[in-house]
């Protein structure tokens, strides 16, 4: 799936609360993809902080892209496991998730989330996750 | 803390799109708070079920609204792992989501979460979360 | 499935080292087991202190014979994913390793361990397992 | 920390039983260090394959080396959580497990694992964790 594919997928298959995250795709292949986080006093906690809660929505949602991305189209699959780690504040910049599937199996994918600071690249937040195929 | 002051706190200390969830506080105490996390369309993707985004988001904020609780007061703390299993989907009504808290130490907190359909009473979500205490 | 049955299950299905182990099964019914780990120098670090490998090893062990005992016999399972907490050391007693399922599906099942110490009960360690149904 | 001065931290710090799953230090810096996990009968259940808890014990280690060799020498510290993916069995082969540091606070540090087939170079366990220095 290409970019605007995969732009497409994430209006038609994901609720609209998780569309009020303003993720935008910003690169995309078979095996992974890679969602812009875009800076946004919604998502701020005080002290100007994207809140950890919007990091893990966004790390889930790279991921189930990802998966479609593999299959080359919308693939129903549901997420069975997911553990975060958050190892420095995402502050005052915009975030770049990467989702990489590491593991595809018959029933079962496994994939990993990194999130990185867009302007100095730093990663601020890892994830691992395991979704069933339906 | 009482339910109003948890709820006070609920409005003071999230981002705008955390409290666009429309929780609730159903009960707390010095170990652990309840949420209600309603039924909305915001959060259903397709075929009705509540997006797991919400579930984890429900989930670390009502962990951090106990930390609050135990102290008596809002208490810097900041997420540093959250592990989430998916048991089962929450479709067409409420969760329940119940943050206890395991361990208190000098720096870190341990607790664990659970979401439960409200109309059947049954597990859907588990979670652990570990917290720094700032 | 007994105790005598599922003390039979430890020692036929697991690999040597895990036997070295010591366990002993305490109490089984077709929803969780309990094991004992007993304390020994072949398991301590430094300080004295069981290693939280040991722990580790313990827990995923009665995980599966929980499945075994719901299942009434031996049943092919893989662990998928497991996270581990570790609350405060286990140091100078015994661990009692609590595996409970908390929800069977047709390919995949959930559990959740927690080891106390066995003369003052406290939690020293919890985790969450899933495994998936071959 | 050069190679002999890691394996010697492995007799040294770590459990008689951790010691007989027979670890050896393949490479180390002040990133990450690599273990090589040998096949061994004692390790392996029925099948042939090496043990689940054996992989999680493997990465544990290895992990606790990696923060003592970023240090320069032992240094306290004690695992607060570790989350495992099982990607696939670990079957007739070693298995290389290499520990990387991704993040190291003042008081916790964070890296993640990963277990490869020595043969064949295939990812077979994943995980992250999170430790607390002491």
């Amino acid at each position: 799936m290409n970019i605007p594919q995969l732009q497409t997928a994430l209006t038609d298959y994901f609720a609209p609360w998780i569309q009020a995250l303003g993720l935008e795709v910003a690169a995309g292949d078979t095996h992974q993809v890679t969602l812009r986080l875009p800076l946004s006093e919604q998502l701020a906690r005080t002290g100007g902080m994207v809140c950890g809660q919007a990091m893990m929505a966004a790390a889930d949602t790279a991921m189930a892209l990802a998966v479609f991305s593999h299959f080359g189209q919308f693939r129903p699959c549901t997420t069975v496991q997911m553990s975060s780690s958050f190892l420095k504040p995402l502050s005052g910049q915009d975030g770049l998730v990467e989702a990489r599937l590491i593991r595809i199996g018959k029933s079962l994918a496994f994939g990993e989330i990194d999130i990185r600071s867009a302007a100095d690249g730093k990663s601020v937040y890892r994830a691992s996750a395991t979704y069933a195929l339906l």
